[in-house]
């Protein structure tokens, strides 16, 4: 399905019109999960999973069959203030690195049966550094929702999204500042290894970058800010949401990404569950805003969608486990 | 390979003779882990996992191509005491279930790949009442370790153990408070859902098994606690101890078995991980006891294996990114 927006008006609207779940697989499931060969609760949050990949999948006996991973990978102006360990080359040298199946989300893929497709978004063609100006045009920022919507293969029925772009824990701070408010200390980590005096260049960074751009308009907050893997992460997300497809939400870039939805459009969320919590210091604080508990924490920080690639594994057996199990009946076993 | 034991003392020599991990494969294993394409530490605990999995296998670049997950079942005398919701037929019923392929732990033996054994231990002969004399004589808890060892297969590189076993909760909270001290109350749970009445039942019968076996010898707990799924799956951990394979624990019957061996032999549990921390209150106790700090906490309380055999997939997840992905010279990324 090609995007069918051409503006972010559009693109709200589109994702504002998107239908809920199904009420009537939800209950049937929640039933069926009751009678399985087990105590009440015994499986714990695998119990929920089960029942929430029921409502959107329509059945009470999901299955997830065609897990997709994309990468969405974007260039930033701001790395021109400093605030990366890394120098923005390496963004499209890990592109490379996905392509030959040499990082860890291809690994991850691979242990989990996902597909993985990657989407570089001009990478010769940074945004413009925020603390100068806009990120981006209205153009450029509806190209890469356009691109994120895209993305999203048809028979998909689990969505990971993930990112690669040297500087953007820098955007991804702006973007939660702007949204939530709140001081850009408390939305600014270190990412992939900055010093005291490098997380002090970024922090300022974003202290300039939102007080730039005072907009409170979501969509204008991502337009403003960047990037373009963080918009085109939105856009498949919008995609997913107005599919019905369940998704896994992975660290820091990839929340801030599902905040402008959240914040755009009330609800928007609703197909997503939080995959872990990254150990980038704000993401604890950006899941608490988005009201989700995440299901892993080992003490991931790479992007990637590297951890919500993980949790893959985690809802894979949660749907298989209610829909391959016998009930009492079935299995002859007495109940309490 | 046949258990090289017939007594307990035997046993614990056994034990006791256990080698540890490859220190020069794990030292290389560290070397790779700081050469692959990501920023140092990005992964987490999975880099501590890969690396001690490698040393266990004595190579840099482990590799899990055979977990096995073995549940074993046993019935207790203790259930005429009253303290389990469910009747002790279930544990019989539970194990036709499991040879039926309609349990949760199928499901999730078949989501990552692993071999499922289930081992009966003389379901119809339940141990004896452990508030009333030993569980068990020398002979029985012996041939259930035997059980254990014979049941772990030789292929094995990476090994989970579960139980079934009505009443099971009362003997893991029993053996928790002879070996650790402390109040019945603090290691008696509500099991697969008891009500207020039914702990009081359980605490009850912990404090005065306890009070009636006041031995300091950890095998010997085990031998006058019980229960021969207990002993089972302690006798397969220590067969992966010796033979060198890596282990995930489950919750708290399992963990109970695994102090067991903690409390008996120094660095027992060297080569176990904590899988999960389970809804049953006192696991939480349990794993800090024994010092292992759970990789996933998502509020099952089934047993059966089934929170250890879900960490499969972040223990395969961790061993293939190490050895699967390239490293900053092989992919031609920069470095910081």
């Amino acid at each position: 399905m090609t995007a069918p927006f051409t503006s972010l008006t559009e693109f709200r609207d589109t994702l504002a019109a998107a239908s809920g779940p199904d009420a009537a697989a939800g209950s049937a499931a929640t039933a069926r999960n009751g009678q399985l060969t087990k105590p009440p609760g015994a499986l714990g949050r695998l119990e929920d999973l089960a029942i929430w990949v029921a409502g959107w999948q329509g059945t009470d006996r999901p299955r997830i069959k065609a897990p997709q991973i994309v990468i969405f990978a974007g260039n930033h102006g701001i790395c021109a203030q400093g605030v990366s360990l890394f120098p923005p080359e390496v963004t499209a040298q890990m592109v490379g690195n996905f392509q030959a199946g040499g990082a860890a989300i291809n690994q991850l893929a691979q242990t989990f049966g996902a597909r993985l497709d990657v989407v570089p978004l001009d990478l010769d063609r940074p945004t413009a550094d925020f603390t100068t100006g806009p990120a981006m045009t209205e153009d450029e920022v509806v190209a890469a929702l356009r691109a994120g919507w895209d993305a999203v293969a048809s028979d998909t029925d689990l969505l990971v999204v993930g990112e690669m772009g040297i500087g953007n824990t820098t955007v991804a701070a702006a973007i939660a500042m702007a949204l939530y408010g709140g001081a850009a200390a408390d939305w600014t980590g270190r990412g992939t290894g900055v010093d005291d005096t490098g997380l002090a260049r970024k922090t300022d960074a974003v202290t300039r970058g939102v007080a730039l751009h005072p907009t409170t308009d979501p969509l204008q907050v991502l337009r403003c800010l960047g990037g373009r893997e963080i918009a085109g992460m939105a856009g498949a997300m919008a995609r997913a949401r107005v599919a019905g497809i369940p998704m896994i939400l992975d660290g820091f870039i990839c929340c801030a990404a599902a905040a402008v939805l959240a914040q755009a459009v009330p609800g928007a969320l609703d197909h997503a569950v939080a995959g872990h919590q990254s150990a980038e210091g704000a993401h604890a604080r950006l899941l608490a805003q988005l009201d989700k508990a995440p299901l892993l924490s080992l003490g991931l920080r790479l992007g990637e969608g590297s951890g919500a690639a993980l949790a893959i594994g985690v809802v894979q057996a949660a749907v298989n486990c209610h829909s391959g199990m016998m009930t009492f009946a079935e299995a002859a076993v007495s109940t309490a």
